[in-house]
């Protein structure tokens, strides 16, 4: 019998209700002899406005200590006067993120039957829409590099620096190579803005073309995000795995878990492929505070971002039979009913028991 | 008889061919008592290959003489060694926007009658999509601060400086309100990022909450741009004039341009408000070097595009001529055939003469 050490953080709003789930169906899933040791951590919100503290060194330290992290959400009541934007979000979800060395931020979308895309039919209809967005995940846009002078006066000048640095830029990329070599297409598109952001995407063009080298049967292609957006929303089937930096993979996951059937359904892994730290796996989704607490939440991104986290530590059968499962619950729901959020986990707990 | 001193960058690619039938129209379209007088800039990819000149301080001079310019599109063949990223796009297009001061980058989203969208009818049907997005244009990850150490090693670090001022921010933001206010709906949402970009996203909140007070009767939303992709895709009849900066508002336009129907139809205007040099007009297009010289590009962006030009100019009728001979075109299009550039152009000066 091994033990799977789960550092688990529900967040605020629904954070905890899909968190729930997504435990009750790695408890049933993870293989036999493996026992699932969660301890919860209390972060948030709800943790800041009482006690001022968004993630105490101690508490980082403790989660360091885990095999992963299952987190739902975070993010409080939006425009709450006593927490300014970006305290949770830098401090607490980035900060885990860049102390944990999570550079790879993997982002699955797939239309799975039954899902209704909001894409037309034409669009859609009779295709296999399957990639994945491996998101840079510790550098670019999200370094908190910059600052302002004179705020709040009219002379005010605020900068935000994007960081891109060939050691972090060359390791996400080979890792996207990787993934795409073992994937039928075998297809890895560069989503960047080289024409505009000419430091940053030459860095990037030269190490894909670099890494390339090593993938030869990996078939390399460029996009600008603009035009990206464009593809992804005209024809998301010539995708299969997209690498982009921090910010553009912000946005683009969210457009392709819209299209995919929304964002209920979108799950991601937060992954340090080195394994010097834990790995942290949450839905795409926020804290959506307007319907915390009612249990109308869907709590299937949280259940897919379990199966990544079972896949990430080498349970592959247990994260192929939780996505099955999944698939199956997706097919099987009936249109213009709603189950409750307990209800979803519980069926997909079910089918795997 | 006045005359309109038009300034004609028809660029590489696809540009000559749409900028030509955009000056058909033009000069059909103007008020009897306006003479259009067009002078032909050449400039774009083939001259820089030709002489290494891009954008010649003199020849900036004389457009800065005139009283508007029609753009076409600029850029060369992807990858080609001699034409780096960013040469024309930097130093052609981005200079005229930034010496040109044109702050209001007006990008105006409809799905036409008879326009096909990728979004399924439960998404757009029945319902009116009609929005704009005010884009600012000369400042935000745009200005070309940054750099690059140690180029070509595996020690590179580049950087993209993303420049907010107050000055910049306030202007685009009043003219923003400027035109909700004009609009029945009387809606504007400011798309951002102010949790990961907590300095410039401060600079922008703050000033459109300041900015809010001169427009009491101007509905005031905000939303992530993660989230607006999402509305974007699910719900774009929601939005009615989004403000926002520099590289969001270039991704959110292809979306918006994608979901009602395509980039051959989405026109642009780079606005200098306070009249001190002459604004631009442009599809939101590219060259599409790949169809170039085949007369097959659509050149619908490109005449609604000048239609915006006449509007700015105070040809308000002339204007509306032109959107409603192009509304007229597109409903009459029968699916499954195509026209030729030319014929486009044709079809609707002809709905004018
Ligand atoms: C909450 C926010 C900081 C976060 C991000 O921007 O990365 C979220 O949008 C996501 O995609 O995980
Ligand atoms: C060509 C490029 C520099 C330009 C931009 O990024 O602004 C284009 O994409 C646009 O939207 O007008």
């Amino acid at each position: 019998m091994s033990t799977l050490q789960l550092a688990v953080i529900p967040g605020d709003g629904i954070g905890p209700e899909v968190t729930a789930e997504a435990l009750k169906v790695l408890e049933v899933a993870a293989p036999s002899d493996v026992k699932v040791e969660p301890t919860r951590y209390d972060l948030g919100a709800e943790r800041y406005l009482a006690t001022g503290e968004v993630l105490p060194d101690s508490v980082l330290a403790e989660v360091r200590g885990h095999d992963a992290i299952l987190l739902g959400a975070v993010g409080g009541k939006p425009n709450d006067p006593n927490l300014p934007p970006g305290i949770l979000e830098r401090g607490l979800l980035l900060r885990l993120r860049f102390e944990l060395d999570h550079y790879v931020n993997l982002r699955p979308s797939r239309i799975f039957p039954g899902v209704v895309s909001p894409l037309s039919e034409a669009v859609v209809g009779g295709r296999e829409i399957d990639f994945v967005v491996v998101r840079e995940g510790t550098e670019g846009p999200y370094t908190g590099n910059g600052g302002a002078l004179r705020v709040g006066t009219p002379a005010e000048v605020a900068t935000e620096v994007s960081v891109n640095t060939a050691f972090g830029v060359e390791r996400v990329v080979r890792d996207a190579f990787a993934r795409a070599q073992r994937r039928p297409r075998k297809k890895l598109t560069l989503v960047h803005k080289t024409n505009v952001l000419v430091h940053a995407g030459a860095v990037w063009w030269r190490l894909v073309q670099q890494v390339a080298s090593e993938f030869p049967e990996v078939t390399v292609d460029y996009m600008h995000i603009d035009a990206a957006m464009i593809f992804m929303s005209t024809d998301p089937a010539r995708f299969d795995v997209i690498v982009t930096d921090n910010l553009f993979g912000d946005i683009i996951t969210d457009l392709a878990a819209a299209i995919t059937g929304g964002i209920g359904l979108a799950a991601s892994g937060n992954v340090n492929p080195d394994r010097t730290a834990p790995s942290m796996f949450e839905p795409v989704h926020g804290s959506a505070p307007d319907i915390a607490g009612q249990g109308k939440a869907d709590p299937t991104a949280a259940i897919l971002s379990a199966s990544l986290l079972l896949d990430h530590l080498g349970h592959a059968e247990a994260a192929a039979a939780v996505e099955a499962a999944v698939i199956a619950d997706l097919a099987e729901r009936t249109p213009g009913t709603t189950r409750s959020t307990a209800e979803v986990g519980d069926a997909v707990a079910a089918r795997l028991a």
